[in-house]
């Protein structure tokens, strides 16, 4: 029998995503999608591209109402604002629903790095704990049994799978750490601002909230998870003119330094079989080989991430690139991956 | 009494961009555009968009043939491939015009960097002692006297104008230089290849030539005479959709740590106080106050760098940016800033 | 068990949809692509956005030989030049085997039309009997028994589908008929030309083939048949910068004048009345109601054509619009439903 | 000595182009600037792009005051939404002020079809008579000794020019017309709305207003006058993803048939000489020859319109193509050239 799903806050991006992926996964029925906006219009009237699933013209955004979601969903989406998500949360948890959170809310297990970056008190710090990231590669053993699940941005997603392996293995200098990311515009979510408008956005290519991106938070987070130790890296965004897709390039220092071409081909080896181990099963992780480079129009539209590196002799430094999609890896694509190791669902069911 | 210039090899994106200036320039006349391709076309016929002047319908394109190049023009503006414009240049400067280069081939100064990066010898070694980088900021004086102007690469001047006035003051540690760069298409020049067709460009993100991509010749020669010393960076150039503009993101050390508030505003001064110095009265590079960052759609269709720049106390790192047009500032215009200069024109005449 | 397919001529972007769709179809198995430049390469490394399919990576191009192709596959999407495809076509269909034609060749009764608008004589005029033009809302009894199927162009499906019912019905004078088309910039296929260059056509808009486009031939065709008479059209195209998508706006006289608003209500009727016959039970047809009108951005990767349609009591025109993509309902997906079709398969297999 | 211009409402597309136009014109001199969210602000801080104008400094936003700018400015240009231009013009035009206005307000002579297509009442109608419809190419000698000027629209721009001297010369049927138009996002302002973000529209086509845009008033008043009788139209503007730019496509009968080569190079030779006589000698309508076709790129940022035609001698029609940016000969250029107009100022000073 299929699990019922609940999506509130369906009509951002990662919300309309998230109905994608939901209306036609194997294991799941899409009981309610939840909007202020939205609410009484069906799915098909709020996203006409969806309109020609058999679900689209009687599944009706509803007004978000706790109650009601408890008692329908026995798993519950939240797309919602940071701190809004929090107040969600902490009910549905406490009724026995499983909850797995898009926002920021439950990302961080420290409620001080939580108010230095967001601004304000921690709305529900007791939950923190209890919180898993939801970062599958990384957590997929703490996922299984978790009741709530904070799933990743989508900047950090980019950055995190491909150093935590490096830093695990102790291969690099986790005090080298530069984190150089490219957005597409729909990472803004669907804010109607000015500076996301068409004529603002296209033919533009800018740098923004330089140097303290508030992702830096969780990015950092779980590099001093993987690392054993405080990690502070740089980290800049840029918003470029496509829709979807991420690029993160990382500039990084090897722990071992290397100049000659042996020694490049030794640690060569060392960092392809770290990959190798961390990834080499993975079914969203695309380790590329030769002399292919990431590029975004490859992912875009699928759960995968590309990785490709680069040892540079001239300077001693390692250079990994990654692509995602910021609204299906780096959001509810993983979101659904979480489910689906959180139901024993087959983890790839209705991402492929 | 107007000069007259040529322009050997039109029919490119710079050779195009030269044509749109120089026709418009209140001291030049334009007096022969050459291009194999287009040869016995109108101006008009090869670039529409000109077509309202008033000479595009008389000036005709003639297949590139140095004896008439001399007998006709003053100033020769060579926009060919690598290699190519050397054959030119020489016996152009032989014969006593002024050759202004848009290629590689007189950037640097030893022709053995030129063969480590371009793969063959230099087809024109002699010329090299005779050549100026024309990066009018930097040689202004030298570019004066010049016969021979090797204007700058797009990438190069996207970078080296940030860091330059840095490493002459000493502010920064030339070790520690990473650039990350973002390019329109048409950075690639109107080359027919699959790569820069629309359905690939457009929608992706991707880098390349990574780690070791061929303007790093020119830059790092640059910077070690800045530097005084040897030089080496790190460079990620990428690819973006748009169809003009580079913006690069550069991450520095500073030679002095900072770490209290009070020593990020003591660098921060000094910092400032460079660019003041080397920049204040620049007429084409534009200091970003305030909380602004550079932006490609800003200085599209000028000849204006923007240049911004952030402390980040978190990681002691200085982040430098800018943003150019990379076939006027990076190209064209840059080309034509340094004929002003040389000629005794004013330095925005046809340029602003 | 699986029919066995292949692909000839598999590298442009209408083959690399096909690998897309059969890679994934529940009742096939892709056991061939063929393409001359790729021979050699895996699926993976041509086609690096599938390369997470278990078969991309042992799947591999070989060079398009009839005999192996006939040899291991029982259907054969042809992705080929015009022209070439007729090559193909006719051994293989004397061989048994069912071939999918997405080239212009078999489109045509008429031999003479073709030769008017191809420029050259039919290469396998024999043939044009047996083959069935793959509109499946159309011809889909046909289909069903069909050895040779005609898969229609791109602009044709956007401009038969939403007027053969009107002509059908009578409502529509067919000498009124002006469609005028905007395309995305995959429809010019993976053509190697300055035209298609990223800079050429980013920040463009531009009508082509003024006024006798290729496509207008299948175009009158199929309306004469649906007609019962001679019909002659007007058909502008227009290249527009997107990767994906067709937007047709067909201009048309009713054959009832109508001026009161009664009038134009119960011609309304009767056109609503007329698309629900037609389509009211089309998986792949979706017409709009409301206030929406057609945007490509909501059938961009699906094989769904959306229709909706306005009278103007003004001029006493309708105006009805479409959009598709032009690489799924507008070539590959439609071609697949064609192949659905033909071998029983549920209609929409391998197709949501 | 220099004119005093002012721009009431300079914040939106076609206002920031007035002060990119007026702060570079040779004759006048740019003294206010108005707008009620950015009074306070330089123009360098609102437009970043103009910041290295020397002006751009010091001038700054301030509310916009009636009395404040009768009393600096001879010039006043209104860049407001519909209804309230209005109520600047009035007091503006008593007190002696040239106005030249861009928005809709006097561009209609009959308050009755204002108050069909706008849904109120007309706010000025005691103006109405005064206003002159600023299309230099029609009404040159009107606009000349003006109080009052009415910028046109940007879609009736890309009509009117070239379906005018066709009527004018009774060459067409004036029943026939159907105009398809194209444009890009800045065409409806910088309004933040969800359906002009990036992401909206982006990789999207799509139509709109159908069958009734506001633009019709202003283009039906303008051909009636032209055909000396009541003309109704067709017309049907689209959204297309590129920041500026206007592709029309209008369809036409001639009104004398043609069916054999000979009467359709007579009639082509009619042609010709009509849009010879009219714009043979206009500095911005530029009338394209041999194969080439109108193309939004070669016209953006420039006051020229583009015209090409072709006949059809299957159809017997006439199609009329046109390409502006609507932003400059679709609004602000037009207005500037209007201004030169009214001023005996060269009539393309600052526009080239």
């Amino acid at each position: 029998m299929k699990k019922k799903v609940a999506i509130v806050g369906a009509s951002g991006y990662s919300g309309e995503e998230l109905v994608r992926l939901l209306l036609n996964h194997p294991h799941v029925e899409l009981v309610a999608v939840t909007s202020r906006q939205n609410a009484g219009q069906t799915v098909a009237q709020v996203f006409p591209r969806f309109a020609s699933h058999p679900k689209a013209k009687t599944l009706r955004f509803t007004e978000p109402g706790i109650d009601e979601i408890a008692a329908g969903a026995e798993i519950v989406f939240l797309a919602l604002p940071h701190g809004v998500a929090a107040e969600f949360a902490a009910p549905l948890v406490q009724a026995g629903r499983v909850v797995i959170d898009l926002s920021a809310d439950f990302r961080l297990k420290d409620a001080g790095t939580y108010k230095e970056f967001y601004g304000h008190d921690h709305p529900a710090p007791d939950l923190l704990n209890k919180s898993v990231y939801g970062l599958p590669e990384v957590y997929r053993k703490e996922i299984k049994g978790a009741s709530l699940v904070a799933s990743p941005g989508c900047y950090p997603t980019s950055v995190l799978l491909p150093i935590i392996p490096l830093l695990r293995s102790k291969l690099i200098n986790p005090h080298s750490i530069i984190a150089d990311s490219l957005s597409g515009v729909s990472g803004a979510g669907r804010k109607v601002e000015a500076d996301y408008l068409f004529a603002e956005c296209n033919e533009s290519v800018r740098p923004y909230a330089v140097p303290k991106h508030r992702h830096l938070s969780e990015i950092e987070e779980q590099l001093a998870l993987a690392a054993g130790a405080k990690v502070t890296i740089q980290f800049t965004p840029h918003l470029i003119p496509v829709n979807r897709g991420i690029l993160t390039t990382v500039y990084l220092a090897p722990e071992k330094h290397f100049k000659t071409s042996a020694e490049a081909a030794s640690l060569g080896k060392k960092i392809a079989a770290c990959y190798q181990a961390a990834y080499g099963d993975e079914p969203f992780v695309r380790l590329l080989d030769g002399n292919a480079l990431p590029d975004t129009k490859n992912v875009v539209g699928t759960n995968v991430i590309e990785i490709a590196w680069r040892l540079d002799p001239r300077t001693g430094r390692l250079i990994v690139m990654s692509a995602e999609d910021n609204l299906v890896k780096g959001a509810s694509g993983q979101a659904v991956q979480s489910m689906n190791i959180l139901c024993g669902f087959p983890e790839t069911a209705g991402l492929v």
